[in-house]
């Protein structure tokens, strides 16, 4: 094991244990300094990895950013509109059942999103290009009410406390379910049994 | 004009202008004092009305929850479930676009929440009873879902700032139709000329 990889091992237990405590306290309620002490590292070991508490908060954001951009390239590759528009809301949804609790820190915590607003200048950029896929290049106010319910009512419910329980399939199947009846895509059928 | 008339015309310049200052510094962030400055009041006066910043809060939210629950008796009044669906649907749009201020407040500070829940028991219970109302006495996860995404879709879209220059009229009309087509109700046909 290198020097690298003990940092690598250091910086991403660092996030996780910054996205509980921000959970717990709040982006604002949480110091680099109670960072270190739940660590169990001194505060110098954390200045090593981030020199202030926003660009650990952009980190902490920052793998579910560049999984979202990705998903959304993955859609533009889809030859039809109609499986551009599934590949977008199957793939939105599962990055809010699979960073919950991230998506619900979004929810509750202004914080959070004006750290990243300040800091990840490419995010609006991400939301347009979703809403292009969604709703096509042109879209009225009804197509901007329509995918504004759907992106904020998904990772609303999706993050929701009330669901915490709910395992991860049910909760996707679901949130997929509203955003195809929003965006006006015929339920899917479920596979029939071509021998019964 | 009477004592109680002047101090009546204080108590509501007094919640407009604590909405006001908890829309530009948050809860959290709004004192007493500020309130008091703000009014160009002692804030003595204040006292008068309001023992804590707590009370302000919930004085704030209280027309908006009380009309709420008004708009839910009226729906339960209605004979067929359609239209009562419809009544709850359309006052409960109605309420967000009257008071987008106040739910962009709701949207943005946990601050007011957690005033509100501490506050107000009655208010879970005018959730479930809107949730009644728009799914059935026993709602299942795939209604539970829709509804949470009716609800909060529509607040987070009607309290968004990027509509903040759409009429109400137009504003409501398009989070009506997004809670019909989640909710599975048909969509209104515009009135027929009949003498065309």
């Amino acid at each position: 094991m290198t020097a690298g990889t003990v940092a690598d091992g250091t910086r991403s237990r660092l996030l996780a244990t910054a996205l509980t405590l921000f959970s717990e306290h709040g982006v604002e309620g949480t110091s680099l300094q109670m960072i270190a002490a739940e660590l169990g590292v001194t505060k110098a070991a954390v200045y090593y990895h981030f020199k202030t508490k926003d660009e650990i908060t952009e980190a902490v954001a920052a793998p579910a950013l560049r999984e979202l951009d990705a998903v959304i390239d993955e859609a533009l590759a889809q030859r039809s509109r109609g499986a551009q528009i599934d590949h977008a809301l199957a793939g939105f949804a599962d990055l809010v059942v699979q960073h919950r609790a991230l998506v619900a820190l979004f929810n509750s915590d202004p914080g959070i999103m004006r750290a990243i607003d300040r800091s990840l200048s490419g995010n609006e950029n991400l939301m347009t290009r979703l809403m292009t896929i969604l709703v096509g290049p042109e879209p009225d106010f009804a197509d901007r009410i329509t995918v504004h319910v759907v992106l904020v009512g998904l990772a609303m419910a999706g993050g929701a406390v009330e669901y915490r329980d709910i395992d991860d399939d049910t909760l996707r199947g679901q949130l997929i379910e509203v955003g195809r009846k929003l965006l006006g895509r015929r339920r899917k059928r479920a596979p029939a049994n071509q021998n019964s």
